[in-house]
């Protein structure tokens, strides 16, 4: 019966409207230019009688806008539908593509460009998809990457995990792993930066043993702050998260929260979100819906804060505060972020897609300070004092 | 015979000149303006009847020049001349002031800026000297930093000193330091980056037993090879390491590749240097000889680069690359350099000093790669396998 009211939705959607129906609950819909027509109110009350969750399209179907080949096989991909390796793998390919296309359509609205497609192998086993704006009108760096890789843990990380609390037995440890990531830099200084990461790990010990896992998260880091852009932020993560249990947003927020922290500087990178890591728990089909959820809450989440801001005015001192701002971004990808850094020490690590999330431009000034009161000083005091959003 | 030859030479000094002339091998000179007047040849002939070596006059005869006061009392310094902390700081203190004069000079000349001196205080004990020039006309961002500071190591750093095999015996181990640190970033693509470090070390074991080393080097980081520049740069350096002992420039020439390598990138940060570590050897005194001949070669090897440079007209893409070239230059400084790892993960750390290295604009952008054969593809060659260069 759900997939026949799914065929019912489906048949309702149109083509190239402007409003994106990504966050819709329970509804997956594989084009981000779809929204709901609906035709009438009496189609609508026929929706509350079903239960959509559990009953997804295969994301395999969406296959004809992703960005490139995927990196297994097509066909291999369909075969092996319920093998999570397949399943993750079709996920974050549709996944990048919505992100893309979204972004995209806001900055071809602006005259701007369009993505570069990069589709690239590794020597060691597997490869990824990176897709890239630079320059643009809108965006002054955008890159969103997948990676499916697998091969034997460099012994840093198997380290990294073991601290981590991971019963890693033996040396040469099989691993695979596969996310999707990205991290958009706008041009305005009044729309924030994004940044989100879903993955999916396996790790096999000597004895055969598997270890499998999920993590991720996304997270906001805004030059300026609008109280009311952070609180759809965060209340539109809260909303994914809350479908898989109450106590997931308050645990992953101030994981998040701990997580983007810059020590030395004694502030956040920006003003959080969720981000997770190590779940396997309840069940593994559970935690791909959990992390799917989260993935899909990207395009409602952020999208919206572009559309607003895109042509606020910008002053010369808002540009340059907001130069300074993403200086400290490259102080906590480069010196912290753990992701960096497992990608940067592993062998034939393909740096360009580690270090896509770089801006286009930063900028360092001695003992900067802004002075009390002023809207940047606002945001510094977030920084240092993280809050409640919801 | 020597001191009274040096009073000679002191008389033939003249204060107001504009050459520099702190290379002149043996001979201490305290202030970058001064150069050396003959009355006639018949002077010069008796020069070479004597040795200089081991007469220096005290660094602390020079402090009328100096930045500021410095973080030990001066009285203090006077008493304790026999003291090597208290010579280190003297030392730096005059090296700090001889490098700031000639580099405010070079900025003056074009209607400049002139570098701020912050002097602070470190709770745990110490502190240090910064001189900044931000946004200057011929540099675009320049540090010279002192610090003197003590306190207990903190775990990390124990640890990396353990794993460079030094007998750290108990938990809390008092440390002292004394440096001088420099990073000049100037705004012409066609004058280098120059990087200079001299540093000693006191670490106390538990049961009192004592040790000490120096540490340092000099290093460039041209955006655009000219051979010439790169050949006197290396010789001015191997000069002042000649004076030690033949065998000191290669190896601290080796060093100084192979320390200031981005593996990600499989590239140099620059054409290097010298750099060494852990020097304890053959006496304190010696160790400190050689270190003060090292730091006073800063200003022969570097300032005849910006005077020839500082007007060469620059195109749009020469800037783009400078400011590509200085994202790879913030991956290394935050990425691998000990030096700021060290200092960030100290408590009470002074992140603005450690970070005054940073230039003041980066940028990165997705594979960039420089067209073959183009002056940007020669230099990209040199960086990827280091030369001999005298």
């Amino acid at each position: 019966m759900a997939q026949v009211l799914r065929q019912c939705v489906v048949t309702f959607v149109r083509l190239g409207s402007t409003k994106v129906a990504h966050s819709t609950p329970g509804i997956r819909l594989n084009n981000h230019r779809l929204y709901l027509k609906l035709l009438g109110g009496g189609v609508l009350c026929q929706f509350s009688l079903f239960s959509w969750k559990g009953s997804r399209k295969p994301d395999v179907d969406s296959s004809d806008s992703w960005m490139s080949e995927p990196i297994t096989s097509l066909d291999e991909l369909k075969q092996n539908g319920d093998d999570m390796k397949c399943k993750m793998e079709a996920m974050i390919m549709r996944i990048q593509s919505e992100f893309v296309h979204a972004v995209e359509k806001e900055e071809l609205e602006e005259g701007g460009k369009k993505f570069l497609v990069d589709r690239w192998l590794r020597e060691q086993g597997g490869g990824g998809i990176t897709c890239v704006l630079q320059d643009g009108t809108v965006f002054e760096k955008a890159g969103v990457n997948i990676s499916v890789v697998s091969g034997i843990l460099p012994p840093n990380a198997v380290q990294q995990m073991r601290a981590r609390g991971k019963k890693m037995k033996g040396a040469n440890l099989k691993f695979f792993a596969a996310g999707v990531s990205s991290v958009v830099h706008p041009r305005n200084p009044h729309i924030p930066t994004v940044h989100f990461n879903y993955r999916y790990f396996e790790v096999e010990n000597d004895d055969g043993e598997k270890h499998w896992w999920f993590g991720g998260g996304t997270d906001l880091t805004p030059y300026y702050l609008e109280e009311k852009d952070v609180v759809h932020f965060h209340k539109t993560l809260k909303k994914a998260c809350d479908g898989h249990g109450k106590q997931l947003y308050p645990k992953y927020k101030k994981w998040c929260d701990d997580y983007f922290r810059v020590p030395h500087r004694g502030e956040s990178r920006g003003v959080g979100g969720i981000f997770f890591d190590d779940v396997d728990e309840p069940s593994q089909d559970k935690c791909f819906e959990f992390v799917t959820d989260c993935a899909e809450s990207v395009v409602p989440s952020y999208l919206p804060l572009v559309q607003k801001h895109k042509k606020d005015g910008v002053s010369y001192p808002e540009r340059e505060w907001q130069l300074l701002r993403r200086g400290r971004y490259v102080e906590f990808n480069l010196i912290y972020d753990r992701g960096t850094k497992f990608g940067l020490y592993t062998p034939g690590a393909r740096y360009e897609s580690i270090l896509m999330s770089l801006p286009l431009t930063a900028r360092w000034e001695y003992k900067h300070s802004p002075p009390e009161g002023s809207r940047e000083a606002q945001l510094t005091e977030v920084l240092k004092n993280p809050r409640e959003w919801v």
